[in-house]
């Protein structure tokens, strides 16, 4: 392997060309402002990352709890030289043969179901799932989704028409789109000391399907996150997919599985975490993205062989321009290759284990923790002013996140539908000593809070 | 510069692990069959390209005369620099500050008219349209766009709705998408002899307009390509886009110019194809993408300051996982140096200029060849059965690429709405002996069908 950076050129890369301030002024006046900034009072300047770290431009180290994105560690050598090695030699469009695409292909299919044998490569998520959809309505001839109450899917027009996280504050509900409740067994319709949630929700869904049916419409598909990210890490009950993928599909209608924030093993015990639902349940149509690149714009749908057939049917060529070059699926192949030789996925069962369990022995020391909960190295953390009412404690979850950043340069944020759910999603090699530095830093913070006797819920921080 | 990659490193890389019967057979099994093939009949397998050659998997050499994504030339050395140094270092998100991001936009800016000052970066060429979109109906509060005929504007959802190129053969016309005609002054409504083309096809979308209005309905934004690409390599007559613009804006609506396939001084004389319309006319959106990072998936949304004041007081967070990384537009920034440094407009206005001069030539002597247009290095050959009745020569384009192929190994590609049109949009680095070699192949293949008496256009080739 041909060392093509020294540590001394790192250096020299990694220097500013403009001070905090500077650089904070010109993405005030050049950058959208709708692309907001984390920790937006107070902005952090990273210039160099490695592994779980993060580096700001005086060169304090951050540890980074939430980039899922960089999967297997930010600037992985492996993946850049991967990366540099096919941009050397060829990283022309998917309308020449190549085998790095197939080759490519060929591992996903290994990872999936037998039945998920037809990859279509894009650019993000939000391709993928736009993509999904128009596989799906082709192949049903149906119109009509049913999402998941805060449901997440992408920035794109067709996305926020089903997302309700997003809907809720711009165009509204469309008529051909449908939330079913989220199955939260926390605080959710159906709740842990339920006999059977996951058939409860299960119903709800086929409850839905019975009233769209009586207004005369018809199911393309059901859309859900394997695991509900911005609804606040949700794990979903067991028999949930199986009993909904067996309703939706009596209405004609096809189940999608967006893995974009949960694919290629953060589960740890699954490569999918759909797969968590047990071997009964296949989807029809499964999406990936953010991990899938390492940072590398980097996303795919995979389907079954009917459902690509019908649309290949319809006469009319789908082309991503950048969709599975070379380039992108050296990557994609040296993040698989990374998953597998430093066994991350054992790692997200180790690490993730202990770190639930520390969040756990955590929730015994302090009441505000309302919820531990997670697979894996996706957890979540649920803050609440007490736990009979189950209120969230949204302004404490934002003063502890801060806090965090600070005192201690650690890197969580936040989600759920009240912004009281701590959310851990860490590159891949997160390690045990991470993760009791973390939870240390939270237990002294929330102690630090009891001992101050701050009640921040009531004020408008 | 460290020199990382050997010529002995480039060769083993670009060894073949499949042979490309079976690259064939894994691709036919595990790519959706809609992700079509370039020479379907007999694909080409390219495992090597450099600047304007691809070499395939015997190491036989192709001249590229269609790759406009490959700007500053396949592989080139300089952005592959940039790429590798920059994904060792860092490749965060945009949610924490950088410096490439605001260094890269005001590069971009300092390309533009003044009021282009803000910026939002994205994966393709689709999603920079789609969001063009949002942020046309965001600023307007109006729904209706207007669109030219055969154009394309991207693969997603949002975009097959305003791609006439493509919702006639999927799901048809929206009730708020309007067709205006394609000021195409070969073939079209009115021609070359029209005192006036660019007044006589403004007022064409003058009258849409007030048709539009006539029904209630308001127009979000006029579309267009700057210069339509699969419309048939069209270039518009003068006058057109100011005209057009004052009456798009004075029904409320922006004037939107898709640049993805034209951007970057393809055109030579200007860095941006919509600046051939003259300096009196500015649009109020741009979207860039194909050559923007030079075969890594980056694009762009360029409009005013107004306009993006509109999207942000929405309150809604836009943000694009993979936009705007550091990666990115590290490769951005050393695509806008090569393009400088190797004076590529100067080499697109010379050998352009060639280009055309010698097909005006062809066209002398070959009575097929109806028309010869193009700026810079876009270019378009239309080929007839017969200049009177410009009956377009479908077959004889598809058996002349066909032969290019085969016997000279020149990779040209046909557009228009009947295929009749032979496209040049070669990476810009395309050589004065590049464009005298396939056009002295044009001519042996053209003069070879005239001694051979073949009619193709009644045949079902």
């Amino acid at each position: 392997m041909c060392a093509w950076l020294t540590d001394e050129t790192r250096q020299d890369m990694a220097e500013e060309r403009f001070s905090k301030e500077e650089t904070l002024k010109m993405r005030q006046r050049l950058i959208g402002q709708s692309c907001r900034l984390f920790y937006s009072e107070d902005p952090v300047k990273i210039i160099k990352a490695r592994g779980q770290y993060l580096f700001d431009e005086n060169g304090q180290r951050y540890l980074d709890c939430i980039s899922n994105v960089q999967h297997v560690g930010h600037c992985h050598p492996a993946v850049t030289k991967a990366a540099a090695d096919q941009m050397d030699i060829l990283n022309a469009n998917s309308r020449f043969l190549h085998d790095n695409i197939v080759l490519y292909a060929e591992r996903l299919a290994a990872t999936l179901p037998k039945k998920l044998s037809v990859f279509y490569f894009v650019n993000s998520g939000s391709e993928a799932n736009d993509l999904a959809l128009r596989l799906a309505e082709q192949y049903t001839q149906h119109e009509d989704v049913i999402v998941l109450d805060h449901a997440y899917h992408g920035h794109l027009k067709s996305l926020i028409d089903i997302s309700p996280y997003k809907f809720r504050k711009l165009a509204g509900q469309k008529e051909w789109v449908h939330v079913a409740p989220l199955p939260d067994t926390y605080r959710g319709l159906f709740r842990e000391e339920h006999p059977n949630p996951g058939q409860a929700y299960a119903n709800t869904v086929k409850d839905l399907i019975e009233e769209i049916s009586r207004k005369g419409r018809k199911i393309a598909a059901f859309f859900a996150e394997s695991l509900p990210s911005v609804g606040g890490q949700i794990i979903f009950p067991q028999g949930y997919f199986t009993k909904v993928a067996q309703y939706v599909r009596s209405a004609g209608g096809v189940f999608v599985v967006d893995e974009v924030q949960t694919g290629f093993g953060r589960a740890g015990s699954h490569y999918w975490a759909f797969q968590l639902q047990g071997e009964d349940f296949c989807p029809d149509i499964v999406t990936m993205g953010k991990p899938m690149g390492n940072g590398h714009p980097l996303a795919c749908v995979a389907t079954t062989a009917e459902i690509a057939g019908a649309f290949t049917a319809n006469g009319v060529e789908y082309f991503n321009t950048f969709g599975g070059t070379p380039v992108s699926c050296a990557i994609g192949l040296a993040v698989l290759d990374v998953i597998e030789k430093e066994d991350l996925r054992g790692n997200a069962i180790r690490v993730g284990a202990h770190l639930k369990d520390l969040l756990k022995k955590l929730q015994q020391r302090h009441e505000i923790i309302g919820d531990v909960r997670g697979v894996g190295l996706f957890v979540g953390l649920e803050l609440v002013t007490d736990r009979q009412s189950k209120r969230p404690a949204t302004n404490t979850a934002a003063w502890v996140i801060k806090r965090l950043k600070e005192e201690d340069r650690i890197c969580v944020s936040t989600d759920g539908p009240w912004e009281n759910v701590l959310k851990f999603k860490p590159p891949m090699c997160f390690s045990m000593e991470d993760a009791e530095l973390v939870v240390q830093s939270i237990d002294r913070i929330l102690t630090d809070m009891k001992a101050k006797d701050l009640k921040l819920e009531n004020e408008d921080i």
